[in-house]
């Protein structure tokens, strides 16, 4: 079976300087994949030189959507984007999957408007791995969906298993649901239905879990509303800089300092390696009718192609189908409930 | 002017081989402190030891109140709690601040029970501070109000810019509130509701601040919802741990890394000092007719002792009145609007 992407070479930060070689390293480590590189093709073929693999194709775009451009005007006016094609290809299965780095707002709205949701699943939920003390875990949701129902919260615990479960062959992988701990007043009360409506799933349910246990790895998935899962990616990120930055002060503080730096260095820098966000880059817009992986505007070609693999192995072990399955068992659940 | 500090022995993790030996410290270094230890005599008396200071005085309280005990039932039930007393000598005059390491809905619920809510605040806060890149920030709430209505948050903003222009002598510190980015959805209803009554409260309001935003110091009060607040807080502890503990496996992995560690460990030694969370213990328990600070319950006698530190500095630069003088000036301005 050979896995196609499709990627929107235009999206982040950096455009096709970065997504062209990621891609052709993407295809070079994987023999069953092929890449149709989306965008403008007078930027695209440059950076092929001189490529020929038959597992790498071009497909032109007239129109990029800007990082700071509102969705609903991306989603309205620009029919060619390069984001929109690279979607279309998923919709009219040419494509098993599609990865794009640019505004996330704008491909939420056209995936949701080009591919529909599955039927069962209300909102699309943005889905990450981050890194634990013991492995890692898969949070959801990350920014979607502010103001969320108790019941939507269920169907992101539903997906964020029936995802793990696919890709990493686990058959009853943990969901917890992210809380605070202060015992008179456990949440709020979206969190505490939603935890009823858990513990009825079928799930393997394991209750709160607080900040700090998400890094201690306590679920394998962890369930929250879209604003507080982005307050707490986005606020621990800017905490790992910070332990960074005091990092590299502290060694450049004096010659001393800067050669016991030196001498540090290869411990350092596996340090680096283990903690390095661009490991955990790639999250799955999960609940559309499609494969769809964001990945972080600022990534570099090693990167991105870590969302590239994401999305392959998303095609690969068949998320949607999982969830599909996943929420049909479900319905009539809820239903007799 | 003298300070006296009454302090709740029994709270925390550690109880008075903790707090006992952080006030004693306290008074030592503080001239114009005083401290009322309050707990169980046979207790604390013996780890004074042969000081007779007379700046360090022992209230006996015969009940404690568990680190895990329902704060409904601290409140009815402990009348004599090591917590009560030392919040009722606040509110008879006999205190001009109290701390504890003990359970906080209990410390919440009986000070607010106790000392009532100053006039024209409705809920309580926690207010907390982190370090950054550049100083330091004030963040609350975390943790005392989940579900809050967008005149919570402007109430917290008032409250928190009160604090640091008391305790800082900053006359208009820099008020934001915690939002997530993505450009349609910029925040749920309320924080978006809440922003324009920031915008128009006369604080020094500049606008959304997200995750990572707090920890580049970009406002000096961020304001938020207890919920949101807690969550990021413990995830952000939770991912310094984890960072901690990975930089701890790399330099212990063989011989060799084991030897370039006790190379590196001066500037290490000075990493953590800078990221040492026990240097920002103390969180205020803010919008109550008294000076309430919290300690963490797993606080060390260093940690404790920066938590006397704080209520000492809220009572020494008369942040209560501040507080009360900017609510004043604020409610006519809510009423003629």
């Amino acid at each position: 079976m050979t896995i196609t992407v499709a990627i929107d070479c235009m999206g982040g930060d950096h455009g096709p300087s970065v997504t062209v070689p990621a891609a052709l390293g993407f295809v070079r480590s994987h023999d069953d994949v092929r890449v149709v590189l989306v965008g403008l093709e007078e930027r695209i073929r440059p950076l092929l030189g001189n490529v020929a693999d038959p597992r790498v194709s071009v497909r032109h775009a007239s129109e990029v959507v800007a990082m700071d451009e509102p969705p609903a005007l991306a989603l309205r006016n620009k029919k060619d984007s390069s984001m929109r094609v690279a979607i279309n290809l998923v919709k009219h299965g040419e494509a098993d999957a599609c990865v794009s780095a640019g505004n996330t707002g704008a491909l939420m709205a056209i995936s949701r408007f080009v591919l529909k949701m599955l039927p069962g699943i209300d909102r699309p939920a943005i889905c990450a791995i981050l890194p634990t003390t013991t492995g890692h875990t898969h949070v959801l949701d990350l920014g979607a969906n502010v103001d969320c129902a108790p019941e939507h919260l269920l169907q992101f615990g539903i997906m964020g298993a029936s995802l793990v479960s696919a890709i990493e062959h686990k058959d009853r992988p943990t969901v917890g649901i992210l809380n605070i701990g202060e015992e008179d007043i456990k949440g709020n009360d979206v969190v505490k239905r939603a935890a009823e409506l858990l513990k009825d799933s079928g799930l393997n349910f394991i209750g709160n879990v607080e900040g700090d246990g998400v890094y201690k790895g306590e679920a394998e998935v962890v369930v929250c509303d879209g604003f507080v899962g982005n307050v707490a990616l986005k606020a621990s990120e800017g905490l790992a800089q910070m332990m960074a930055t005091f990092l590299r002060q502290e060694f450049s503080r004096n010659l001393l300092t800067k050669l016991i730096a030196l001498i540090a260095m290869p411990v350092l820098n596996n340090f680096k390696k283990h903690v390095d966000h661009r490991r955990y880059n790639g999250a799955s817009l999960l609940g559309l009718k499609g494969i769809v992986v964001k990945s972080h505007g600022s990534a570099d070609a090693f990167a991105f192609a870590n969302a590239l693999g994401r999305a392959a192995d998303a095609a690969r072990t068949g998320v949607l189908a999982r969830i599909t399955e996943r929420v049909a068992q479900q319905q009539p659940l809820q239903e007799s409930a």
